[in-house]
């Protein structure tokens, strides 16, 4: 049997690393065999770098995005404009978001959307927790930045209901072609939304 | 900028990731944030089996085949055959070997092969001991499975020469059609050796 020719703790890692999303069997194989070629301390580096991930960050206590330092050093900038609010599914959203540097506002990270098929409802999210700040007033726009799929789309609708009462003005970011895409190639939703959308030049 | 929004742990574990052959920076993301949102131990059990890989495994003095114990599993069971050695570039090869059940001898594991490119010499592989082990006089048969590139033929030719004085019979896998395999889209050199070493039916 190929299991018993491996050393448990090689068999033990490549097991590991097949757990994770996007890895299958025979790429967990050569990571591990990587890692034991590996001359330096990089199985060691790695491993330390995963217990401090769990050791060391935390969810900010008022946008709920993953930090160190609670609160976090967005809701901690002054600079930042206080009256805006980003509502995002995933903290790497607000990666994706700060990248773009399109926005300088705050954020609110929900942790998922609502998803009927998955089980997934308000509950499952940080979104009472959103609905207290909102209620506590200093917004003046609240983007709905959650993904343009169903279960985001979704998301969005039952916060726009939610938030209907408050003197806020919602937004959702815009849908259309992507920058550098191909329009014979975009689908034909998104052509539709930009169509829709379109803009006076 | 992005990086500033980070915490550091979480940009560190990214770069582990990173790091590592097949896992480009998006895929390092995320893995990073997929062990961030998983309820249970995952990152902290990778974290420990990364640990005990470097801790718990060694070389074997024998075979030089990745081991807890020395002399490993395979050097140290009688029920297969000494007197047939199977040289290999890497221990993922005896792997392989093994899982296909086709082979119940022994194993050499050179770690890598001559590459002139790369500035790999006979003196960076572990063929003085193979040397060492052939001249101790035990087998009737090496079975040279060094890859069908050119470095592995060049490691092969090289270890042609050094052992014609023995009296031991010197062998090299079968190249041919793989099994399964479609002839149409065969290479033509492949193609050119499963012609030579075509069979009698």
């Amino acid at each position: 049997m190929a299991q018993s020719v491996l050393p448990r703790s090689v068999q033990k890692l490549i097991d590991e690393f097949a757990r994770l999303p996007g890895i299958g069997p025979k790429s967990a194989s050569r990571l591990t065999f990587y890692l034991l070629r590996a001359t330096d301390n990089q199985a060691l580096d790695l491993s330390a770098a995963l217990h401090e991930l769990k050791e060391r960050t935390q969810l900010c206590s008022v946008c709920f995005n993953i930090t160190e330092d609670d609160p976090c050093p967005i809701c901690d900038d002054d600079a930042r404009d206080a009256g805006l609010l980003c509502v995002v599914e995933e903290p790497l959203d607000v990666l994706a978001i700060e990248r773009s540097r399109a926005f300088n506002g705050r954020y609110h990270v929900l942790h998922g959307a609502i998803s009927p098929v998955e089980g997934i409802g308000p509950e499952d999210l940080r979104l009472a927790e959103l609905l207290q700040r909102v209620a506590a007033g200093s917004f003046r726009e609240i983007i709905m930045a959650t993904n343009p799929t169903l279960e985001g789309e979704s998301t969005a609708l039952y916060l726009q209901r939610r938030l209907t009462d408050h003197k806020v003005r919602l937004t959702r970011l815009a849908r259309g072609l992507s920058v550098g895409g191909d329009l014979e190639y975009t689908d034909e939703i998104t052509l539709g939304r930009a169509f829709e959308g379109r803009q006076d030049v």
